[in-house]
């Protein structure tokens, strides 16, 4: 276990290899999960993995699942560990020879036992924090849940505790080798996830604008 | 299995939920896997399920994925299925209500048991497909792996045989519901991904200037 304050560090989350790369401050991977909204989710169903893109929501020290699959798991396998990644992508990088391209990124990966939420308190709390993940001001802008609707939603709470980050940043690593004598370009080509803009549902009645925290995001930047 | 000339229908790849989203063509499939270059394979390791994100290639009807994870599952547990999930996210679906909220995305779901390539034309066919994937035209530019580089490589395929592909797309579906009464401002938020202008490692000498199939995809959209 760390002894700095740090994620608790198990031999799923110790970090075997680019360990320059590796973190694990809370901090980091605070960052890492606050620049996302979707993760996905890898459950053991069978015997064999099982591996869904789904969104998220963090209060505190708590990620929270939306939906079926992570209560499925719960519900097939009580006590059963899964696996949360979260990867943002920022650059590729680009080498003097194959062997050295790779990818910048910055990449969360949390195991734990979820656990199904039934406080109807932490229900409302964790989807609020779901919800405001990917569009924050929207809970307070729309209808939010009705008491059927809200027994129709399964959440899951996982602890933010064994976890670990993994970044990976900067120019590739061949610049003083021998392959820096082929005279090749090299260097990073960044990759940019923005919002674009809004477009209203064909549907909806002239003369209703799009509210404040949904238009100041458009041409915003994700992922940091 | 599907009787259509599509991909093989299975229990785990069934869709269950969202029907009108899914499909087993092969187009499909193509596509979505066409417009990326970055996966998440999920693993079983001791029991307990595993997510890390990888690059993967795509050759004919096989996918190529890289470095050391799959091989190791490969090698601890033979024969054993991995999931490979490929996804890319369109647009946030503003609703009218929280529980109508939304993703628009576009998701491919692979299980199969990873084959490790040993022959020696296959493995460089493989590497080169992967590498074309995330960066085309690197390959013929770049030095190419040496017969070293090449043993400490691992590569495995995957048949893109057990696969289904899910596609959200379009307005909030509660335009004609009784939330449309309250008002609200709905429709979708689109979430674009680009390549940004590209940038030169710190320690290039002067003079070297990106060649035209790095240039030319600066700005360029991805995933389409």
């Amino acid at each position: 276990m760390g002894g700095d304050g740090g994620l608790s560090v198990t031999e799923r989350t110790r970090l075997r290899r680019g360990k320059e790369k590796g973190s694990h401050r809370r901090e980091d991977l605070h960052a890492v999960l606050a620049g996302g909204f979707l993760c996905h989710l890898g459950v053991v169903v069978d015997g064999a993995p099982m591996v869904v893109p789904t969104v998220y929501g963090v209060e505190g020290e708590l990620i929270y699942l939306h939906g079926s699959v992570a209560s499925r798991s719960l519900v097939q396998a009580p006590g059963a560990v899964v696996c949360v990644n979260v990867t943002q992508v920022d650059a590729l990088v680009l080498a003097r020879s194959v062997f050295e391209h790779s990818v910048n990124y910055r990449s969360v990966m949390i195991y734990g036992v979820p656990r199904l939420v039934t406080d109807p308190d932490e229900k409302l709390r964790g989807l609020r924090a779901l919800s405001e993940q990917s569009a924050p001001g929207q809970w307070d802008y729309v209808r939010q849940p009705s008491r059927k609707e809200l027994a129709a939603t399964s959440l899951v709470a996982l602890e933010l505790t064994e976890a670990s980050v993994k970044i990976s940043a900067g120019p590739p690593d061949d610049g003083e080798s021998p392959d820096a004598e082929l005279g090749l370009w090299a260097g990073v080509l960044p990759i940019e996830t923005r919002f674009g803009q809004l477009a209203a549902d064909p549907v909806l009645p002239d003369g209703i604008e799009p509210p404040a925290h949904l238009t100041e995001r458009q041409g915003q930047a994700l992922g940091r």
